[in-house]
């Protein structure tokens, strides 16, 4: 074949709004998916146990051909990035520094909001991320945002009302935490669905970052694909799940904003 | 010792207010809980997955003394009791089947709506249960309670409304299959903590029965211990959890409604 493929990989179907980045940014290039929904959610495991799960997914995914893998997953992102880059021998590129990348691009307070999954903000990755970039940064937990989401409530009055108590929440805590944010990094790949209720209900003049598009924009720079032309993919995207694959298709559809062609049932193994 | 000891088991916290229940209504019993924390939630795990946890866990109880084991978790109950019962020596029961009979005992028209996770709707068991004693039964899985009563919304509008949503859902499809319900069972261990709100956005009429305090009724019986009385336990439960001590305590007095004593970490295994 004479064009990129790339693999991505997440714990369930949130990776898929990175995916519909990722195809949108990159049109000429072959996209693998997998989610390694058996073993989901990777929020409450040790960082060995998803270590352990995200190298096999990835090397799954390189078995199959992948020449880049993109970590669609907050918590593998956070916890998992060096051991997935041990153990393929092709560039990987995790969520959490392209969102960080971005804020740091976009803030001029240098004054940075993050909200994410209680998992995502315990293993203070973002908040890492950011001083590292010369940001200060506030995270807060977000529990029933995935849930919302997985319902599908999306632009539901409950999922607003929610939305808006932890802003409120937010913009308190920064208050007293003496920040002047003017950026709200989406550090879930569930909340690009929540973008449009985000935007508003934050304060006028904080700018929302969507870190599913960041990194979608950060692969094309990593994987050196600028200018790259080649074939043109018959199929756009090949999709693998580790359980009910019909179950697959009915969420991922939403996440992705499309019908998903063929999914595939792969046996990780424990 | 003099007393009967009870063993508790749960995936998680939920099955607090089976043990709440139990404290209640068995004053001269002494309980042993545990909580499998580092490997909840079992919902989205397969059967056997599920047996072996659950089987490891009552293993675990009996050999610290338990005479009689409750599986506080509907998942385990529905999925893994026959195989507890073959690998213990002591009575076990639980939390579908009281339910079911309480509904039973209570329904006059015999159709019976059941609130639970997606798994233990998916799991039919309570269905099951309901038709084993000549009920017609219809079943809604509610996934936004479970994380509200975690978030601590307990008594909050948004979860005023959640529910009020839920019921009219349920309510317009038991008149779609032409049931006319009286009944209305808290399938999910964490759903006691929303009583109040439930029995506020039930119709006139149908009455709630929550699954904690009939396990808890029926425990008596199953295990014989009407009238027996014996010495006082010095303390009341002892905790065990397989994951963050701190955060069962936590989140465990919640369920409990009252501080936990000293929590135990404990190694399962994989």
């Amino acid at each position: 074949v004479n064009y990129p493929i790339i693999g991505v990989f997440d714990s369930g179907f949130g990776g898929l709004t990175v995916l519909r980045a990722l195809e949108e940014q990159i049109p000429q290039a072959q996209f693998l998916y997998i989610g390694d929904t058996a073993r989901l959610p990777y929020g409450s495991k040790s960082r060995t146990t998803i270590a352990r799960y995200a190298v096999s997914s990835a090397r799954f995914l390189v078995d199959q051909g992948a020449q880049f893998l993109v970590i669609a997953c907050n918590t593998a992102s956070a916890l998992a990035l060096d051991a997935i880059r041990a153990s393929v021998p092709v560039p990987v590129l995790g969520v959490i520094e392209p969102g960080a990348e971005r804020a740091r691009a976009n803030s001029a307070t240098k004054d940075v909001l993050v909200l994410a999954t209680s998992a995502t903000v315990e293993s203070q990755a973002y908040s890492q991320a950011c001083h590292d970039r010369g940001l200060r940064a506030h995270e807060k937990a977000c529990p029933l945002l995935v849930p919302l989401v997985e319902e599908g409530w999306i632009d539901h009055s409950v999922t607003r009302q929610v939305i808006s108590i932890y802003m409120e929440e937010l913009e308190r805590e920064a208050r007293a935490a003496d920040l002047c944010p003017d950026t709200l990094v989406l550090g879930c790949t569930h909340y690009p669905l929540l973008r449009g209720l985000m935007e508003q209900a934050v304060k006028p003049g904080i700018r929302v970052i969507d870190s599913a598009e960041a990194t979608a924009a950060e692969a094309i720079h990593c994987f050196a694909l600028e200018g790259e032309r080649g074939d043109i993919p018959a199929v756009r995207s090949h999709f693998y799940a580790t359980d009910s694959v019909e179950k697959f298709r009915r969420l991922g559809s939403q996440f992705l904003a499309r019908e998903l062609d063929e999914v595939r049932l792969v046996d990780l193994g424990g």
